[in-house]
């Protein structure tokens, strides 16, 4: 089957980010590793631009966009996506739109503000957001550019598992959060392309579990009223994002906010990093029982998404 | 040989410890790894209370003290040891005389102002030091607490190392910074005892290389005029950490004032940490042509001793 996205993309995308994203560290503590009953390799894109993966896809596809990209872009995201095309559009030089949930976090809003992006406030929903955007765009004629539902994110997305497999060699297992699924759909393409034998998971909040139901249930199932503290893993998926997380993924497990927390907690005291709920979010997935039972899996690489957070939960 | 330090006197001190020190994160970082051409295990002790291990020490010996501490401690140190002093003082509730140069890093003066201590400065040299600490025991009846040729301090600093192996397990090398040797003696009493096998080895800049010469000479030389830009390593050794350095040590590998900054430049990087000079010297020493080409080292553990820096040198 044809997805939107190509092992081509991502590495076309990977020359074209070369000097603009940051290659991020990849590390390891042993207590973690005790914990974990294996090793843990975790992908820092916490320390990304921006503090988040979402720097990549944001400025793959602000570059794609050539000269369209004139009259600016405009996006609706809870936060780091935000940032993250609020800061590509700068380093670009053309004006950014960002529709932003009234719930984000302030250290978001003020990421946007910094990098001079034109913020409206919504209703924290999908068809505000979605709205809200439509209307901007009409009015700048700037370019929607989707938080995870475009191509050319995905295949930015995608750069941060490329780059961790080039650190950190074979891995037996990968495993990155699903909000969207930009990431995770990246993710899936390269480690597919790349390291077929490499098992890929996804991590998701109990609160928000829509793609874990949907794998489960072989259909797209939309989330609707997502209750949990990781805010960027609210959303539902994408159409361009479902097939490839349908086709790739073993399994995606769900994780509570008291894991999520424990796993931040963990970060915070072995690595000395602060990360962002949803940033943790892999990490609580594989000190799961369920993971942790899994056989055959000596090596496992984690990506720790984001770092954004207003305050740490304990 | 007997030494003023057994590994008795340093589980001992990892016993008298509990709960008072941080059990610091071992760490690694794939690229790191890739370019030391081994398994490098970093123990943060930069993460520890007052950001440098001196706090174990410190703690250990003030603790030792009992009630002879009611008149207070005193010490002379360029930063570390003094914040460490000052915190485990306060933390018994007894006053703190700090002898500073007046070159010492303005961040670990203010962190021993912050913890209550009196600082008295002095001119950046042993003997200036000394006689300015010796007038202020005589005046307060306060106890020395030297910052490292003393076997309380001595003591308290091995719990490092014992950390660093219950964490990482079995290393075919070990290397800590040599200042005044506090750190790597108790180093080196703790390696000897758990695991014979494991190569000893002492990292020192170029511009205060006393223990190396004293090393190859097979006695000691004191320390004279230092220029390095490695502030808590400028020190000559003591009558309590010389033999043991001499008796113990394959090697220390001197490091330029470059390579301090090249391996501060990378732990910020890959692992999203800062450490300072002296912190920075043991992984300087790993990465040297020198160490690189020592061969049936696989696994080192690495003591990354500090992390208070008035500013980045890059």
């Amino acid at each position: 089957m044809a997805y939107s996205v190509s092992i081509e993309d991502v590495t076309s995308a990977a020359t074209r980010l070369e000097g603009v994203v940051k290659r991020t560290p990849v590390v390891s503590s042993e207590d973690i590793n005790a914990i974990a009953g294996r090793e843990v390799l975790l992908k820092c894109e916490n320390l990304q631009h921006v503090g988040a993966f979402k720097f990549r896809g944001a400025s793959n596809a602000v570059i794609r966009l050539g000269d369209a990209a004139e009259s600016g872009v405009c996006t609706h995201s809870s936060g780091n996506h935000a940032q993250a095309l609020a800061l590509a559009a700068k380093l670009r030089r053309i004006p950014a739109y960002i529709v932003m949930p009234r719930s984000a976090p302030r250290v978001k809003v003020m990421g946007v503000r910094s990098h001079d992006a034109e913020i409206t406030f919504c209703e924290p929903n999908l068809a505000a957001r979605e709205s809200t955007a439509s209307e901007i765009i009409e009015r700048t004629d700037s370019t929607l550019i989707h938080p995870y539902d475009n191509p050319d994110v995905i295949a930015g997305q995608g750069t941060a598992s490329m780059e961790l497999f080039e650190q950190a060699g074979a891995l037996d297992a990968i495993v990155a959060p699903v909000g969207g699924g930009g990431l995770i759909s990246g993710t899936s393409i390269t480690t597919k392309s790349l390291h077929p034998d490499t098992r890929i998971f996804g991590a998701e909040p109990e609160g928000a579990d829509d793609a874990a139901r949907s794998l489960e249930a072989g259909e797209f199932i939309p989330q609707t009223e997502p209750d949990t503290i990781c805010d960027g893993l609210l959303t539902s998926m994408g159409n361009h994002t479902w097939p490839i997380i349908r086709d790739h993924l073993e399994k995606i497990v769900r994780v509570s906010d008291e894991q999520v927390v424990e796993a931040m907690r963990l970060v915070l005291d072995n690595l000395g990093m602060i990360v962002e709920p949803s940033g943790a979010a892999s990490l609580a997935a594989v000190l799961t029982p369920e993971f942790k039972s899994l056989e055959g899996i000596d090596r496992v690489g984690v990506i720790l998404s984001g770092g954004n957070i207003d305050s740490l939960p304990f």
